[in-house]
């Protein structure tokens, strides 16, 4: 198979709390069948990835928690395809370990890093796409990000400045930015030279773990301790001892706003990070009164620009209320502003402190 | 016992659909325990009665669906303590079949007439005002119904207009009115001679016959027929096949507006008749937000003077909403402004229209 050294990391590990309490601590948004498509975003995830690398090269990277979740939803991978991770630190860590792990068992493999909870809409541009960064990647020693051609002035996502093209659709990056604000990202936005950061990356393992060794050596030290141990039984042990150790730290503080040898494919698949409601709402179908309905009923009077996600059978019955994130799940409902979804980081915490852990 | 000859009617046959989808039509407001007091608002009207009437006197009217209901609330009752009526035609033909019922039993009887979905708050006071009510409709031929001193000038109830004391506390009643606007509500709490009228009824059964006889003779027609019947094990096939043929009409429509031996006993014994989501919400203690949770758990961000009920060990978490009634009932989700509560029928109405009976 002429793909065979090609391997896909997913990332799934994370919480989803901006999504809570939809997406919660014992089942986060990524293992939720959030479209009622009978798919989960992880699922959704593989199965976008499968036409692209053998499904032996499928490695999930999640929080030991999660092993039953990705087991359930992906029962035709190997245990040797799941990573646990026994913490939480943030993608550098996450990364280093699957780079070392697949270089293990393939040194001239390439490898594409994805998080599990996006939406990808036209799957046939994505696989175009990733097949180009493969190429590239394979050809040169280049870290690739994927640049996500923007749709509107966005405010929250950070963006990337591309420089001089190297190839078709692939450029040098200028700069990584923080989100802007509004009028920032209107200036961004109109002058098409920034895309948006999608956290999709693409390079050869050799790329990654040179990366690694100049810029994050402390990772690099803690992971050539266990060298030997990846790909044997020996690694888990190595793992539950070393990895707690890590620092949390993303990859692109970490690398990829350091590295010299950074590009940026540019691509417009019809993605979404659905990182928070709002985005969703902007990415879902909506009905005459602007409201989108998540998998449940709904009668809303006087009621517009609502975002309803209710489990289950439910019905709502709304009179009133406008721009308002209506998400119920079953032990919990969240009724908020669309506008205050910043905040709702600040109410999982409250809830946090008054009630434990009893509605994360 | 001197009080053999006293009977008290509870009416149990509601749906409550003001207080949908609190209240269902599988399991109306009467057999909630709406305070978390452990007593439904049926066990509260019973236990609030027991000292003043004999058990075995104690009659539950109520629809034929909510007889397991009945049963399970109020094990202490025999069957045929429970009038389980085929169809559901308003308070007069309840009351008449009731009273035909007491009068096979014991002629000289005499009854209290209550709803069973009320709030009393002042029991010693109610059970010295039933006490002087039974002494007086004893005494004479009279149609006693209970007028509640206003605290308030509501425009939820209808008042009745007092004449001429007849003894303590007991007066003529001159007019009964409809629900009043507020400026006229105004007046009739100034004026002192205004009361609201409880739908709480005394008389003795000689009495309401004869009233009904000459006010509702198609009822008396109706239940004449079956005289033979009451207390015995006919009553049953007599009541499946009549009752359903009886006029769908008020007591207060079809004898109190047109009877002359009306009187009004003026009481004051922290009356509610619990009749919407605001009436529940005046009457219930409020935090410093002036937010009333019912059964539930609330953190609540700049929201004031809402109505949570919200059943089981639910958690709610809002923000930005202000004089809202939230009302979760597991497969119900109701979020509408307190002051647009006399929708909520017309909503039912459209929940059924959409969905037929499953959510009702």
């Amino acid at each position: 198979m002429e793909n065979k050294h090609r391997f896909c990391v997913i990332m799934c590990g994370g919480i989803g709390s901006r999504f809570w309490p939809y997406s919660r601590s014992a089942k986060p948004k990524q293992f939720i069948d959030f479209f009622g498509t009978g798919r989960s975003l992880l699922q959704m995830s593989y199965d976008r990835i499968l036409p692209l690398v053998p499904k032996e090269n499928v490695i999930i990277v999640t929080n030991e928690q999660y092993a039953p979740l990705v087991k359930e939803q992906l029962p035709e991978l190997n245990d040797n395809q799941i990573l646990l991770e026994p913490a939480r630190r943030n993608t550098a860590p996450c990364i280093a370990w699957a780079a070392y792990h697949i270089n293990a068992i393939d040194p001239q493999a390439s490898m594409i890093v994805t998080p599990s909870d996006h939406l990808i809409t036209r799957e046939r541009e994505f696989e175009k796409a990733i097949e180009a960064g493969f190429d590239f990647v394979e050809s040169h020693d280049a870290l690739l990000t994927l640049g996500i051609k923007p749709s509107r002035p966005e405010t929250g996502y950070g963006y990337i400045q591309v420089g001089n093209p190297e190839s078709e659709n692939i450029l040098k990056v200028k700069t990584f930015t923080e989100k802007p604000d509004l009028q920032l990202a209107k200036v961004f936005f109109e002058s098409g030279e920034f895309f948006w950061n999608s956290g999709i990356f693409l390079w050869s393992v050799e790329s990654i773990l040179n990366a690694l060794h100049s810029y994050a050596p402390d990772l690099t030290n803690t992971f050539a301790k266990g060298i030997d141990t990846f790909g044997t039984p020996a690694e888990r042990e190595f793992i539950d001892r070393e990895f707690p150790g890590c620092v949390n730290i993303s990859i692109d503080y970490a690398v990829m706003e350091r590295a010299a040898n950074v590009y940026v494919e540019c691509v417009n698949f019809g993605w979404n990070d659905l990182g928070t409601w709002s985005a969703l709402y902007d990415n879902s179908p909506k009905n005459a009164e602007a409201n989108v309905t998540q998998n449940c009923r709904v009668l809303a009077y006087e009621s517009k620009g609502n975002m309803f996600a209710v489990s289950g059978d439910k019905l709502v019955v709304v009179k009133g209320l406008n721009d308002y994130i209506i998400a119920d799940a079953g032990d919990v409902l969240l009724v908020c502003p669309k506008a205050d979804e910043q905040h709702i980081k600040q109410y999982v915490n409250d809830v946090k402190i008054t009630y434990g852990d009893k509605f994360l």
